[in-house]
């Protein structure tokens, strides 16, 4: 008996029969004697479609009226889910994003969320409704639609479930849980029955594609309980619950997994002064265009001068490449150059912290396959690479291999 | 230099060309120095589809859910129209229903205006700015959405050009106004530069279908002038001006139209007691059932004991029917029957005040064909005769010779 928000992504309610079948599992949640809130995202292809008509007017479509257009695909969605769930005899009602109120920033296509009243939700479930929320949009203080970017379904249901208390935040999408990597590179990966907070941070944001970055950091931040299920299967089983603690009395895995991005580009400002603001001065333009910034690496200088470097998103590497350009002779560069075929890979774990020589093992298998190292970022419990393009399969499947990742734990 | 508010249905929208092409035209607009607000349908197709989709859902969608579903049709259109505006160098900003605010009753899927809070707007106007409002849609006092059914974008149109104190308010269309009756039918009909707007209501209520009779009403109350254009010719000319007042310069036609309607059902509730409140007790269970009726005859009666008949919708005769039976026996009616094969076919037009013997006539000339006149009722500008619906075309052929509407006026 409890409050749980469910979130079920776009394959999970690409049809009609599909939407059937979501609401046939919300039923069978509350015939349990659970309350349910459910958020989904626009039924698979619809946010593409959209998109694509936006930019048969517009090729760069206005943000703000691209909003407008995207929060119909989850409006649609909201609307059939109810009416299935009254078809299943529960009680129903939908909400979109500006109806709940979810209220964002005004940063249209990748907007933020700020608050959220609950209060009619909480009405709603009171009096015995299932209740249906639109992810993935919300809006302004000025009444404007905003829609929070690619996967933001996920963080609208960590944001409800964290503002209604729930007891368990599920994701349903169409994998069955977080895996040590991906299992279409590697057949011999394997589901985590558990991973913490740390480590899921790190592997989402390396593009293990699972659940949002910012949903997870929006669960660790507000003690969500997460769990990741599938929605393909009749029995989901446990999927892989996100854990805010280490547990010491399990034997802690030392790398729980290999996650990697293919959508980067690395983008290099040789020879700037190396004096204090330097940093600001380079980063301080990107950021202004709204460009986010992955890893940033800065060497120690020489003779007064360095070279910084960072990673930004492959899409937006031309963006990022003509605002630097522009700035070269401001900061006082030598030159701007950049590579959009790379990739990163990193090896993920929070048993790293205990342990030396991950980092040599790493880099050892590496070296082993002829793979040459561009780049190297780390933190407590992960190392990350960057390497040519062409060599991510490969450094993938040694890596799984050389961490033993695909032998059962102990 | 004024406020035109513009309508555009759905085959005005219904790909990204047409819509550039309506951007065209606001932007030339707006070049002659006036504020354009626009109101825009559904893409063509789009609504139907959407209605599909929920009824694969429920056989009988849930009318709150499926106006949330239905309103994202104009929400589209808003967002990919401001687009093209933008793209014509027009500074142009999209609103919902829910954003303008357009205030209606709870009554989904058929609810009315109750108000319009034009602050946004007329601000937005003053900015320079071209406005898009999504037709068809609104919000009730407790934020749930509501749509005001077909063709309600024709309403929110007049609606708008009420509250903003508009000088003109244009309905484009795919016909290029007003015509004598519908040119499919009868290819001699004449395009009426003018008419009365007692007479539009008549034509557009018995079905001439170029404009919702809302509107109509609309803008007969807020003294609305009210233009219907094509959207399809480049020049769209003068279309057909719907005016408030007879004009006595003109030598005023008799007849201005002749309209019709092949959508109704005919009921009869026999051998009620003929007593005062006996029509309350029919009609009250119809209206609490939220069925509209348009024709009510009753005759006087004979042997204390009378017959009542009136007309509804096509989609709601079984309803209607079934609703009737329930009550027979406590109305002390003999029988309740009906027909949904029948058409509804009318002669419209300011000069029969002064004139008699159009009534003759239209009876005359109907029984020449041998068509048998089910029900008749006038009122002081029309006249409407029920027929067997297999008679139609033939009626509405030789009305519209009878009365000389194939010869251009003197």
């Amino acid at each position: 008996m409890g409050l749980i928000v469910q979130k079920y992504g776009g394959t999970s309610v690409a049809n009609p029969e599909r939407i059937k079948s979501v609401a046939r599992r919300v039923a069978a949640y509350r015939a349990q004697g659970h309350q349910v809130v459910v958020v989904v995202s626009a039924m698979s292809g619809e946010t593409n479609r959209l998109i694509a008509l936006a930019r048969e007017i517009q090729a760069h479509p206005d943000p703000r009226e691209l909003d407008v257009i995207l929060s119909t695909g989850e409006q649609v969605t909201i609307g059939l889910l109810a009416m299935a769930l009254k078809e299943q005899g529960v009680p129903a009602i939908s909400y979109t994003g500006a109806q709940v109120q979810i209220l964002t920033d005004s940063a249209h296509t990748k907007a933020r969320i700020l608050s959220i009243d609950e209060q009619n939700i909480r009405a709603d479930l009171a009096s015995g409704h299932a209740i249906v929320v639109a992810g993935f949009q919300g809006q302004d203080e000025d009444g404007n639609i905003t829609t929070l970017g690619r996967g933001g379904s996920d963080t609208t249901a960590v944001a409800l479930a964290a503002a209604l208390r729930a007891d368990e935040c599920q994701i349903y999408t169409d994998v069955d849980g977080v895996y040590t990597t991906d299992p279409r590179m590697v057949p011999e990966a394997r589901r985590l029955p558990r991973i913490t907070f740390e480590e899921m941070l790190e592997m989402a944001s390396l593009g293990s594609k699972v659940l949002q970055i910012r949903s997870v950091e929006f669960a660790g931040k507000y003690k969500v309980r997460l769990r990741v299920l599938s929605s393909l299967l009749d029995d989901p089983g446990e999927g892989t619950l996100i854990t805010f603690e280490e547990d010491d009395n399990m034997e802690q895995a030392i790398i729980s997994g290999i996650a990697f991005n293919r959508d980067e580009a690395k983008i290099t400002v040789r020879g700037v002064p190396d004096k204090p603001g330097i940093a600001y001065q380079i980063l301080g333009p990107v950021s202004e265009a709204n460009i986010d910034v992955d890893m940033i690496i800065q060497n120690v200088g020489v003779d007064g001068s360095t070279d910084f470097s960072f990673t930004v998103h492959r899409n937006e590497y031309a963006k990022t490449m003509d605002t630097l350009k522009a700035q070269q002779a401001r900061i006082g560069a030598i030159d701007v150059i950049g590579d959009d075929r790379i990739a990163k890979v990193s090896v993920v774990g929070v048993g790293m912290r205990s342990h030396v020589g991950i980092a040599s093992q790493m880099f050892r298998t590496l070296a082993e396959e002829g793979i040459n190292i561009q780049m190297i970022s780390t933190s407590e419990i992960k190392i990350s690479v960057v390497i040519d393009e062409k060599y991510l399969e490969l450094a993938v499947r040694v890596l799984h291999k050389a961490f033993g990742l695909d032998q059962e734990a102990a």
